[in-house]
């Protein structure tokens, strides 16, 4: 049986979370250069993270659809800067059933440029807008050093695509998709988001401005989790997305995409995780408790795993997703340690004394070793249960934002962010110029602006770095 | 406005099939060769697919995962017949991020290869035994001549992945899952599928054994509707797929693999469609009901619409799928031929009439013009509805029964079988060599055997075609 500890965070972050993933039966390597296996515990992760963006996305007038998986060079090759910012990162088929193809296909890394053709397909007048798509699929980037979740060079994801009459409008769409993500990270996997603008450097390529969802790791270094991106009539002009309007004029769109992927799963790792393993937030968990019978004769192991069937079954009934680890071939110190590092949010105990007294003993994993456990009666536990998982999902999300908002600084000198940036985020004046930006990288060791997050005081001072004038502060950062 | 109108079956069936598909929104052809666009009408109607195969999947111990988009060649070679099935119809990739591959990478076209490789790493005892996956994914088998959802170089479906101890258990797993495909088709979609195993010459490329569930499209031919193959040990060797028995034997696991893609799709359309075009079953119908206000003057019209916004959010509330006609700029003749055409099984109509009178219209997808009109109640129509959803599947599924069974024939000649299978299929006695299927096929213009059936009388005859002994009887038809 393998050993479950991993790698202390303190020791070697890099290492801890790939322990994590892989013990934790997420995801794993495979023979694929830059591929990973989502192992069925991480895919479950993943199905709990669609069902509820998919929720969001319906309830905001979304419909899912599905485009092709190849891409014609011709067609990567139109928008200018889009073929740019993708070139280096393509897989392209060039054989296809035997024979050498006339055009090489591009894996899609992202799809504007196939669903914009559609779309000039689609829409004809002011009533078909807006079309608001979204598309649930699988994307390939070519990456040289791959890192599970974070960083592959095959990831699964949604894009969201649509289409409007008016910049404002495209614009209130970029900002809606963006809440909903922001909305997601919160309230579903307890991450406190920093919302904003990417620099002109940082931004997608072919937009017109793109928005983030920042989150902060357990090693303070920042990761975008998901992105909204204004692309005005960039893509609509490339592949004649256009409409009659009420006067019968004919205009060109305004197109917005924005995304999420399995990275999300790395974030929640790196967000909460610690040297026992992974801790999940509730509302995502694929099992929010579990309960290890404990017995040692063989007449009190009928005698509690019958209880604790019972209790499994009530569970399940009032909504718990709940699993009982009958396994007789470990003990229940390893099952302990097994489901701590596979972050179930609750440990529900059972052993013969429990049973003559009809109680039961709950573990919090979000608590540390000393606090985490009481005593509760088998009668009105599914209220019980329930209610835990609001508090454990609210005391996570109140966890991680006390990190977070312990290493945010707002700095006034050029010397004050290069201090700050090395184990802490730094909001700054910020003048947005990609060469500041260059230099701010060079001089920190790798720290780049983030976002410039939406509320912002405004006024005018001088950048941070250059001192030339900015408007706005933006978040800085070593990031994933 | 686009015209509403299909090409008639009797005309042109293979016209009146690709119209549908296009008329009644479910798929486009893409600019990407051989690859189509699923749009959101045709992909919510996948969404209910999966809904319900994914309830049985799970319901039978089965867990999701994912694994890579990309096969390396080398892995596609290792099984010998599996590569000689597949290699005319593979994408292959040979670039990656600007460079030339070392080894090329397949677009995977089935996943039996990558999916044994990472049995090997994770069955290690009897402990690990059944090991149930599915995956839901696209693959890309390439194609020169393509038919929107029934053949195309990329389609999306599940395949499922399992490992047992001993060839029985993979047996029953075969079966179990075929079993679960009968039942999905039949109650599901109201298909009357025939399960059955197929002859040596069209199993599945690298199987022991391959089951089918055929169906009867409208033009008589048949359709492969899903597969389920017992793999025996050919890829438990070809991999190394082994586990430690009971008594620290080292023994190769027996292997089985399982099948329903986006084809199905297209056997919805041409089991249950007319010339009016789609007509869905009301438990996989994105929208079992329509309602159609009917109104002249202004003030009709709000009365009206106000009566059947209260009506759509009553049957919302009661678990019915319903969509509210609103447009303005349609005629309600326009709206009625519309969602005939995109097969809404009810649609319930409301004009000033029926606000005074308390009542609506409802007619029914799945009868004739004529015989499917009623009048009913505004009081209790929640119930009423609910009603003629169950009635509605189940007429549909009479429906294509009885049309099944008017084409099906027993046959005990050759001469006759060659006359049945022009417009039937034919149940013959059969050898199951492929020379014989191979004459069989040229006789007849294209006849190929569908599967033997399942329930056998047993004994033994003489094979319809050959003379040689026979110990079952096959179907035989032209097949999609």
């Amino acid at each position: 049986m393998a050993s479950l500890g991993v790698t202390p965070r303190s020791e070697d972050y890099a290492r801890w979370y790939t322990d994590v993933v892989q013990k934790a039966d997420l995801a794993d390597y495979s023979p694929v250069r830059g591929c990973m296996i989502i192992k069925p515990y991480g895919y479950e992760l993943w199905e709990a993270i669609k069902r509820e963006l998919d929720r969001r996305f319906k309830a905001t007038g979304h419909q899912n659809a599905y485009f092709p998986l190849f891409i014609p060079m011709s067609f990567m090759e139109k928008e200018a800067e889009h073929v740019e910012g993708f070139a280096p990162h393509l897989a392209v088929v060039t054989h296809g059933g035997g024979q050498k193809l006339d055009e090489p296909l591009v894996v899609r890394p992202t799809s504007e440029t196939l669903i914009g053709h559609a779309f000039s397909k689609w829409i004809q007048s002011y009533r078909d807008l807006p079309l608001l798509i979204n598309q649930w699929a699988n994307v390939v980037r070519w990456e040289m050093r791959t890192r599970l979740f974070l960083r592959t060079t095959e990831f699964l994801w949604q894009e969201g695509h649509t289409a409007h009459a008016t910049y404002e409008d495209a614009q209130e769409e970029t900002m809606r998709m963006l809440d909903v993500y922001t909305d997601f990270a919160v309230n579903e996997a307890a991450i406190p988001v920093m919302p904003g603008r990417k620099s002109e450097k940082e931004k997608f390529a072919g937009a017109l401005a793109s928005y983030s969802i920042e989150a902060m790791m357990g090693d303070v270094k920042a990761l975008q989790a998901g992105t909204s991106h204004n692309l005005g009539q960039n893509f609509a002009k490339t592949f004649e997305i256009k409409f009659l309007d009420e006067n019968n004029e004919l205009k060109y769109c305004w197109t917005t995409s924005w995304g999420v992927s399995t990275r999300m799963i790395g974030a929640i790792v790196m967000a909460h995780g610690d040297d026992k393993g992974l801790r999940l937030p509730p509302r995502l968990a694929p099992y929010q408790a579990v309960i290890v019978p404990i017995h040692r004769t063989a007449e009190e192991r009928a005698t509690v795993l019958d209880a604790a069937e019972r209790i499994r079954a009530m569970l399940d009934d009032g909504g718990v997703r709940v699993i009982l680890d009958r396994r007789d071939d470990v003990t229940p110190g390893y099952k302990f340690n097994d489901w701590e590092m596979r972050g179930v949010p609750l440990r529900i105990e059972i052993g013969p004394r429990d049973v003559q007294n009809g109680t039961v003993v709950l573990a919090r994993r979000d608590l540390p070793a000393g606090q985490n456990k009481t005593s509760a009666s088998q009668e009105g536990l599914v209220g019980r249960v329930i209610e835990l998982m609001d508090e454990i999902q609210a005391n996570m999300l109140r966890q991680a934002t006390e990190f977070r908002d312990a290493h945010l600084h707002e700095v006034n000198s050029y010397d004050e962010l290069k201090e700050v940036v090395r184990d802490g985020w730094a909001l700054a004046w910020f003048c947005g110029r990609p060469e500041c930006e260059d230099q701010i990288k060079a001089d920190t060791g790798g720290a780049t602006s983030r976002n410039f997050p939406l509320d912002q005081e405004g006024g005018e001072a001088k950048c941070v770095a250059c001192g030339r004038p900015a408007k706005e502060k933006a978040y800085f950062a070593k990031a994933y």
